[in-house]
């Protein structure tokens, strides 16, 4: 029973008997019995089919023994619920049809009907939940709302945002609406996951890093502030805030709300908890490129982030991002076996 | 006289009547004198060819009034000039032939004789130099050792920076020896801009944000700090230290060297002059993208950075990135008046 709660005891800051690993992105394309379902279906069909979804979900708790699970899905199915056209393309990542850019476009968004529009992420989450049979947390997930926007304004991802900022500064009325919308529908959501089963949550603010700490102050934190204490309320289950790249106004990130803060790798972990606070879990935050480094350095690497969270409760280890598709399998399982072993009070 | 030094005074922290401006990427595409040349050569072209490169240089001078001319140029002529095959495809970014990731393909580039391999680069400065006739001073540049290490080991942009990881991360001494050779060069590079006469220079680490500031310190530091201390030795003239989304870890930054710290705009600029120390100067920081907002919205962006710099000797009014392509050229002749108007002492 303790072993199995070891990660959400983790999230509440309780005392563990060793650091709880799981990673982001650890269901994916390096490993090769992902690959040998993806060969077969496309990366959309894998999320909307329950049934592989949350086989998908299991095979890192199988192969690598990591301490919580993740829905596998992708945080632009909420979107697609809102009326827009999503696909991926091989390399090239998301495209959605007909960016929104205007008043209009923000107005015909719909708030989606969760239960009904994205019944087979709840499905998937039930399915998986059976499958677990308990032996480690559910973990469910959303992007942020600014990031959402982010892919709603531009239609992909972007390195500049200049369609995302544009509307920020120059229609900032269009641009709360469609953030005031999209908080509704990430809200809605989250709170069906809970309904459906998940045992935790993370919200993935993964381009939060593209703006000024004042604009995230402005534009974004309102909104996040909202969207965490209306999760909060209703208190059932952890919280994590992975905001990626944001580590120069962490403090803004900590105002937003969450249980845990995730940090990228580009801050050292001490820095960042001594910035967010005791009261808060952290975590993370090892480059996930240093995957690629033999494993005594990525030892050494384990070793140094244990060192900065000094066993303090609320530390859950993970990488500072998703693992990377090239990443060696075996260094991946490696990994998980270095911090169970490192971790050990 | 004094006017015409504005630029370099505030780079030696001398009181100055006015804070100076100039901005990354002022002679670009998002102007139509530039698009006129552009239409009729490729952009190695105009790199290349002396009379086109001092012509453009030059167009931002008399189009924005800035306080400073930046050499038209690219950092990766550098790295041609060692050997590697460039390219510029539209709307895709630069590519180099042939990547190097083995210890053979580093001792394989060639240190380059700059003065004969880069003539072009010295016969464009003393064009720009002659036809600037002492309105301003001209700013040369290069890559740092860790950005040119980056183009020349993925053979074009990239997110993860999966394979200059992995070299510096499993093939520590070759990557070692690849940065030491390209610091070389870069120094050669630079002192041979100043014999043809700039009287600044901007070194760009437009990748360095990419790394844990550990691994800054390990596989970076000890090379910028050769680079800084040579140029420093001839102390000819001002440095400015550009390292791109480097916020979390700019005491190391300042650390490396560096006359002026140019800083992006995901940091507040009070608190990152308060962190690298006000006996250097800083540069920067508006976000590119706030040239899309209405001019009363870019005119309390104006406002805000020159309130946080508070009239300080060494501050330099820049954008926190280049100028975005599709920005409104009226906007960017707006903002240089904006804050020759506003940064009156």
């Amino acid at each position: 029973m303790s072993e199995r709660q070891l990660f959400i005891r983790a999230c509440w800051r309780e005392e563990v008997e060793r650091t709880p690993v799981w990673l982001m992105r650890q269901a994916g394309r390096y490993m090769r019995a992902y690959r040998r379902i993806r060969g077969r279906h496309s990366f959309l069909e894998m999320c909307k089919n329950p049934r592989i979804a949350a086989e998908v979900t299991l095979q890192p708790v199988e192969r690598l023994g990591v301490d919580a699970a993740i829905l596998f899905s992708d945080i632009l199915v909420l979107v697609e619920a809102m009326g827009m056209r999503l696909e991926f393309h091989e390399g090239l990542g998301p495209r959605l049809s007909e960016p929104v850019r205007t008043p209009e476009g923000v107005h015909r968004l719909r708030v989606p009907d969760v239960e009904r529009d994205l019944h087979y992420v709840m499905e998937a989450i039930k399915l998986a939940r059976k499958k677990l049979r308990g032996r480690v947390p559910l973990i469910g997930f959303s992007g942020a709302p600014f990031t959402l926007a982010s892919y709603v304004i531009e239609g992909r991802s972007s390195r500049s945002f200049r369609f995302t900022k544009e509307m920020m500064f120059s229609q900032p009325e269009a641009f709360c609406a469609l953030m005031e919308k999209l908080t509704t529908a990430v809200i809605d959501y989250v709170n069906a996951q809970v309904d459906a089963g998940v045992q935790a949550l993370q919200i993935f603010d993964s381009w939060a890093g593209c703006l000024a700490p004042q604009d995230y102050e402005q534009y974004v934190l309102p909104h996040m502030r909202r969207l965490f204490s209306e999760i909060e309320a209703r208190g059932e289950v952890p919280v994590i805030h992975f905001a990626n790249q944001a580590g120069t106004f962490l403090e803004k990130v900590r105002l937003a709300g969450g249980d845990v803060i995730g940090v990228d790798w580009r801050i050292p972990l001490d820095e960042a908890w001594r910035r967010v606070g005791y009261e808060v879990g952290i975590q993370g935050n090892l480059d996930p490129l240093a995957l690629f480094a033999p494993l005594h350095e990525i030892e050494r690497r384990v070793r140094d982030v244990l060192d900065r969270a000094a066993s303090r409760p609320g530390h859950i280890f993970n990488l500072g991002h998703g693992v990377h598709k090239d990443t060696p399998e075996e260094k991946v399982v490696a990994l998980v076996k270095m911090v169970k072993r490192l971790g050990a009070r």
